[in-house]
């Protein structure tokens, strides 16, 4: 995409050109950033991104090739520096019980339901841009979505292998389900009317009824 | 919605004018039908269904206020039917053992996979159009969402009753996972380029995640 690749090509200064570049780039971004902020993906314009970025729409449209490029780097950047947020805490957590092993797919899933609820709209058309196959957005939401069903699949192998999770169902289809259960209640959230407020008890006990019956109660060793 | 409104208020034998009305109707719905089987809801525009139809796009917008109200005449009856004839057969079925309960909702499931396999593309674009709560099929698609909803509760209700189902997560609960699980395999097949042919066994596996683990197994009464 065009707009990442602001930086000159060699060491020398920026020509006049390339600085107006990177001008434009910054001011295109920003408006995008404002009016999204204010009215959601769904009731934007590129017309009025080109209005307030103060460029023409042809001028728009040679560094963005659409609406949905825009949300991408406005959430995807965002989302990307969530994940890697979550990968960095989840590696120092404790995995001493059965327990253990589910908060920390319960904290994944805190993180990213309070991210959502920091901007339900703009997360929730970004989730939907993903999943649309036509969209140029769909490769990076898919290796983000891949990044957390990695990540939960691992945690629950070890659980399993650690004999503190049943090994009755696939690893990978449980935390295939916990996505399923994100992004189902992501996306029935608005036409339900439910208020973002309450995503992160609803998410957290969607995650319980498949989890919790998971958990393997251990005999404590004798000695 | 007007096109359903075809029939003429009184006893009396339709006027000229009423008959050419009905006959414009069934010449649009059958265009959008074609139209839709062949290349999918998303890439037909409404000019080429008046076009087919041999009405002018005025003509058509005085019948359908957009593309979404053409798709639920096409699917929304389709599934309406569904889950009549799921409710019908769930009625018959039998709950001797914690394995009927589960039976009973993998069969509600697997018809409506079947539903999906048979037509993918206008399955998956009714399914998103419903999410979209500025549409005029959502409340028609919440309404079918809450029946499958409301019947795999009473289910696992019953069965949790019966003391065969573990109570532990509520069955609501359950019940919505087991909606998003369907919704969200829909979602991300075209996305993930996965065939329509293996989407029931899936779900089927993505189902059996979630409820396996809350059969109950009982002992065997002495006697």
């Amino acid at each position: 995409m065009g707009l990442q690749n602001t930086a000159p090509k060699t060491d020398q200064e920026p020509t006049l050109r390339e600085r107006g570049r990177a001008k434009r780039i910054a001011r295109i971004r920003s408006a995008a950033e404002e009016l999204f902020a204010a009215r959601g993906y769904d009731d934007v314009s590129m017309s009025e991104v080109a209005r307030l970025a103060e460029v023409g729409e042809a001028t728009l449209f040679r560094y963005v090739n659409s609406k949905s490029d825009l949300l991408l780097m406005m959430i995807g950047e965002r989302v990307a520096a969530l994940l890697d947020d979550i990968e960095r805490a989840d590696a120092l957590a404790p995995s001493g019980s059965g327990r253990d092993y589910l908060d920390r797919i319960y904290r994944i899933y805190e993180s990213r339901a309070s991210m959502y609820v920091s901007d339900p709209m703009n997360i929730s058309a970004f989730m939907m841009v993903g999943l649309d196959d036509a969209s140029s957005l769909s490769a990076q939401a898919i290796s983000m979505g891949d990044r957390t069903l990695a990540l939960v699949t691992r945690i629950l192998e070890e659980g399993q292998q650690a004999g503190y999770i049943s090994d009755a169902a696939h690893a990978r289809t449980v935390a295939l389900n916990c996505n399923g259960a994100h992004l189902h209640e992501i996306s029935r959230s608005p036409v339900r009317k439910l208020s973002p407020e309450t995503f992160p008890t609803r998410l957290r006990e969607r995650l319980a009824a498949q989890l919790e019956p998971l958990l393997v109660v251990k005999a404590r060793p004798k000695g």
